[in-house]
């Protein structure tokens, strides 16, 4: 088994975060996509979407998507859940980190995306150019994640987590949003003290420096 | 328990479909979207998202995200297994269920969202307005719905179904985005044989009518 790995890339560290959590180490391959490393032929036979990360089983299979390769971990190693106990719970879990992912981590990458130098012409992920960048929609991504905020804000003043009583993957995907969102100079809102609490506590976790 | 639903949208439709291939009833409410049901301020409580479908539990707990709401009743009801039935084949399912719905759904809704005049100041969902529709992204979502395609073409060529041998959750979110994408008159692209062979194997099922 091995995972390719960016270490300053925002969705590989969603799953090593995972990982951390669960005790888990898997070996790593970095692709520099500072490098379009992605974008070499070898690996578009990993992964035809040319994005990381992805895990490669043993038995050659090749998992994109972050959330699905944490669910394997989920399956193989269930200890400490991460995805929810029970079906009521995975169904919170899964809303709020679906919650976590489209309205949050995907507007502060819509932002950064349409807006930073870096991307210039590679609007969309996998797409080595020809995909121009979109300021309306890097303005958009900008005042939706403040939106999301709010929300995010009162979801945390009644719970200790962004999902309930326990940390999951939801909690990861905000906090690894509220890093790379440093990148536009985008912040936590300066009235959400419930966030800031939240970010101090898993901040704190050991797995927050994988 | 109900579903908070709507008969022409088609997110609910996937949760529609699904709990038809679960054989499972579930009483539903009617938001009617095309007269800005999810904006009463009733519903509001339901869902801060404003957005449909919501499944309530007796319990009182609101359970948004279409995806979110499957995985409750694969929980409640694992036969027939919709997402995954192993650790490998749940990762496996994850990913192209993922696949489909942030490369295929997400950009048939971004160009229908973003161009139709039932949207116009309304470029995002759950927001009554004061969002401008971006001409530019319309154009994109369409452009990355027929790459998309390309894709699901070349996975469909070895499978039965998007996923591998079984029908999944997968199957589903392509299904109903081909539906929506009549909308904006995108239709499966004319080199994709593939797709054509397996849509009708899925339209051909009694759950197509859900």
């Amino acid at each position: 088994m091995k995972l390719y790995d960016f270490h300053l890339a925002p969705n590989p560290r969603r799953v090593r975060i995972f990982l951390a959590e669960k005790g888990i180490e898997v070996p790593t391959v970095e692709i520099n996509t500072r490098e379009a490393g992605q974008f070499d032929s070898a690996f578009e036979k990993v992964n035809p979407d040319r994005t990381i990360p992805v895990l490669e089983l043993d038995d050659g299979t090749c998992i994109s998507e972050t959330v699905a390769i944490c669910r394997y971990f989920e399956e193989i190693r269930p200890e400490p859940p991460l995805m929810g106990v029970d079906a009521r719970d995975k169904a919170v879990v899964e809303m709020w980190s679906r919650r976590c992912e489209l309205q949050g981590f995907q507007s502060i990458g819509e932002a950064a995306r349409n807006s930073l130098p870096m991307f210039a012409d590679r609007g969309l992920a996998g797409m080595p150019d020809g995909v121009p960048q979109i300021p309306a929609l890097a303005e958009r991504g900008r005042a939706a994640a403040t939106r999301f905020c709010a929300k995010l804000d009162a979801q945390l003043a009644g719970n200790e987590f962004v999902a309930g009583p326990r940390f999951t993957i939801a909690d990861i995907t905000a906090f690894v949003m509220f890093g790379f969102a440093t990148r536009i100079d985008f912040a936590v809102p300066e009235d959400c003290a419930n966030i800031r609490r939240w970010y101090d506590l898993v901040a704190a976790r050991p797995s927050a420096d994988a």
